[in-house]
C-alpha cells in the first residue's frame, strides 16, 4: 500500500472519510427539505466523486464547462446542467452532446441569447431543453425577477419549446459569515426564484424547475417551498473561506495540499515548502474574511493544524511557511528539511484545479489515485 | 486555416510574431553582454517554445519542476537547472534522470540539504552537479554571500565531487517600477552572487558558474563582469505586471486569452465573458502595482487594447467586464453577446498553467496548437 512519505510533493489529497461525510451531511439536508439535489462537480472535475455523490441520492449534475459536460456524459452520467450562460459556437456542441442523448440543459438571460438559442434550435431542428438564470442577490448574471424581459425571454424560449425552468445562484452568500444573514440570503433566493417561476406560470408559460443554491445557502435555508432542486458545489471539500463563512469547520476539510519542507531562512522564522502558488491556486479568499489563512493553514502530515502556521506568502513552485504573532526563532527545529505536511487551501475549486489526480487517502494510507479533467 | 472564430472560448493564445521579437531581444542583450543565456521555461512549459529560444542561442534551460526536467529532456534537451531547493525523495528522481545522461544541475542552500545530497551521492554512487543558492535580496531562499554556512556547504559538497557553482534570483526586483531601483537591483544580484563565488574560490573551493537573473534584472543590467550565465523566464511573453515594472509595453505582450460575450448587466455597465478566474487565474500581481488591471486589461479580438476596459471582477467562469472611470451603460452596443475579445493577464506564468495548449497566431490565423505540461 502507497504511505504518504512514497508520493512525490505536492500532490492534493482527498480525505475519503471527510469526503462522504460532507456527501450525506448536504444529502440529508436535501432529503429533509424534500427537494432533489444536484451538485455542482466543477468544484472536483472528478469521475469517482460524483458517482459517490449520486449513489448517495444525488438527481444529476452541474457543470461549468462543456468539456466536463462531455467527459461525464462519456462515463455514463445523462442528466447534466449546464450553468454557465452561451456564446453561439457553443450551441453547435451543446447540440452534439443532445444527439448523443445527453439530457443536456442550458441556460438563458436575455433576448438576446434566447433568440440565439430559438434561431438555431429551429435552423438545425434541435431541440433545448432551457432554464432561465435569475439574477437574485446582484453578484453577476441573470434577469431581474420582476422585470419585463423575463416574460420576453420566457416567450422566446416556450415559442421554441424549449422554457423547462428558472434557476439562480446567490454567489453573494460567499460574503456573508452569520447564520442570520445566510438564512435570510437563503430565502431571498428562494422566494425570488420561486416569483421569477410563479411570473412565467402566470403568463401561460410553463416553469416545471425551480433550481436554486449555493453551498452556504443550501447549508441555511429554513425551508425551500416552490423549489424543485438545489445545486451546491465546494461542500464536498469545504475549505478555509467555508469555515470562515460559517458552514464547516477545519476539521470537515477533505481536500489537502501534501507538500515538503525544502529550506529555511531561520533568522526570519521562514520555513520554505515546495507547495507554491501553482500548487495551492493564487486564490487568496480568505483575505477579505474575518480570518486571513495566508495561502493556506499549514497542518502536520496527519492533517491537524498547527495553529498560526501559515503559507505566508507563495512564489511559482516556493512556499513560505511562518507562525503569525510571533516569530518561530527555531522553526529549522520544529520543521527540519524533508518534513511532510498538508496544507488546507483557502479555496478549495481553485486548489484542486492546480492538480492533475487526487490521492485518495484513509488516513496517511493511499487508497486510489482519481484522475481530474482539465481545460476546455 | 483555423480562424480565431472557430475556437472554443476561453483559450489562449500565443502571439508568434511579439513572442519571436521577445526571445530575440533578451538574447541579443545577453549576447552584447558577454553571458550565456539559460531561459527559465517554468513560465510557457512548451517544448516549441523552449526551442525557438535555444535556436535563438540559449545554452540549456531552467526548470521549476521535476517533471518538467523529465518532459525537457525526452524531447532531446540535456542541459537542465532544477532551480528548486530539494526534498529527499526528489534526489531518486533527480538521480534517474541523471542515469539517462541528463546534465541535470540541482540546488542547496543549506548545509542540511548539502549533507542529505553529499550522504545520497555516497550512498548511490551517483554524481550530482550542485549549485549554491544565493540570497541577494532577501525575498524567498538561500544563504548569505557573507555567510560562514555558505564556505561550510561549499566543503561539503566538494567534498562529495559536487560543487559546480553558485546561483541567485532576485525576485524582490518584481516590486520596483523605474529604471535606477532595477540597474541598482541588477548590480546588486551581480555583486553580491559574485562575493560569493570568489569566498568559496579564496576557501580553495572550485566555482565555475555564476548564474543570475530575473526578467527585470535581466533587461536593466548594466555590466555583467563575473557572471557566466543569465536566466529568466516571463520576458517570452511579458504581461501587466511586467509592463507596470517597466520593462515592456503592452504592445510586446504575446500571451492572451481569447474569449466570449456571454450576456450583460447592462445597468450595472458590465459585460460577462467566458474567462473567469479557471482561465486567467487568481493572479492579482497588479493589484499592488501602479496600475491596477483587475483580472485583465480588454482587448478586442485583433489585440488591441480597449482602454479603461478591464475584467473587474471573476468567478469560476465568468469574467465581469466594466469600463473604469466611467460606467458604459451602452456596454450591451459596445460588446454584444457573441463578441470576440483578447485579455492581457496580469502574470503570464499563472495564466497559461490554467491551459492544457497555446494556440499559436499570426495575426488573427492559428498556425499551430503547442500542448504544454501540466502538474508534477
Amino acid at each position: 500500500m502507497t504511505q504518504l512519505a512514497d508520493l512525490n510533493t505536492p500532490t492534493a489529497l482527498v480525505d475519503i472519510v471527510r469526503m462522504q461525510r460532507n456527501i450525506a451531511l448536504m444529502q440529508s439536508r436535501m432529503n429533509s427539505l424534500k427537494v432533489a439535489f444536484r451538485p455542482h462537480v466543477k468544484t472536483t472535475k472528478c469521475l469517482p466523486i460524483a458517482k459517490a455523490q449520486i449513489e448517495a441520492g444525488a438527481h444529476g449534475i452541474t457543470v461549468s464547462t462543456l468539456k466536463e459536460a462531455e467527459q461525464f456524459f462519456a462515463a455514463g452520467i445523462a442528466d447534466i446542467l449546464y450553468a454557465v450562460g452561451m456564446a453561439a459556437p457553443k450551441l453547435r456542441q451543446a447540440a452534439a452532446l443532445i444527439q448523443k442523448g445527453c439530457a443536456l440543459k442550458i441556460i438563458a438571460d436575455s433576448v438576446e441569447s434566447a433568440s440565439t438559442i430559438a434561431r438555431f434550435s429551429s435552423e438545425n431542428n434541435i431541440k433545448f431543453e432551457v432554464w432561465i438564470e435569475i439574477d437574485t442577490d446582484g453578484h453577476r448574471s441573470g434577469v431581474q425577477p420582476e422585470s419585463d424581459s423575463l416574460i420576453e425571454i420566457g416567450r422566446i424560449l416556450a415559442s421554441a419549446g424549449a422554457l423547462q425552468g428558472v434557476m439562480t445562484h446567490a454567489g453573494g452568500s460567499y460574503a456573508l459569515s452569520t447564520p442570520e444573514a445566510l438564512q435570510a440570503m437563503a430565502e431571498q433566493e428562494r422566494s425570488h426564484c420561486v416569483r421569477a417561476a410563479q411570473r412565467l406560470r402566470d403568463a401561460g408559460l410553463p416553469c416545471p424547475v425551480v433550481s436554486v443554491g449555493s453551498t452556504p445557502t443550501a447549508l441555511n435555508a429554513a425551508q425551500l417551498e416552490g423549489v424543485t432542486e438545489v445545486r451546491a458545489g465546494v461542500y464536498v471539500f469545504f475549505d478555509l473561506v467555508m469555515k470562515n463563512v460559517g458552514v464547516c469547520g477545519e476539521e470537515d476539510i477533505a481536500l489537502s495540499v501534501l507538500t515538503a519542507v525544502i529550506g529555511h531562512q531561520a533568522e526570519k522564522g521562514w520555513a520554505i515548502v515546495d507547495a507554491g502558488w501553482m500548487a495551492m491556486s493564487r486564490d487568496r479568499g480568505t483575505s477579505s474574511q474575518s480570518q486571513d489563512f495566508g495561502y493556506g493553514q499549514v497542518c502536520d502530515v496527519s492533517g491537524k493544524p498547527m495553529a498560526g502556521y501559515l503559507i505566508d506568502s507563495a512564489n511559482q513552485e516556493h512556499g513560505i511557511i511562518a507562525r503569525t504573532g510571533s516569530m518561530d526563532t527555531a522553526i529549522s527545529k520544529t520543521l527540519p528539511v524533508g518534513t511532510l505536511l498538508r496544507i488546507f487551501p483557502n479555496h478549495a475549486c481553485a486548489t484542486a484545479a492546480q492538480f492533475p489526480e487526487y490521492q485518495a487517502v484513509l488516513g496517511d494510507e493511499v487508497i486510489e489515485t482519481w484522475p481530474r479533467f482539465y481545460g476546455w
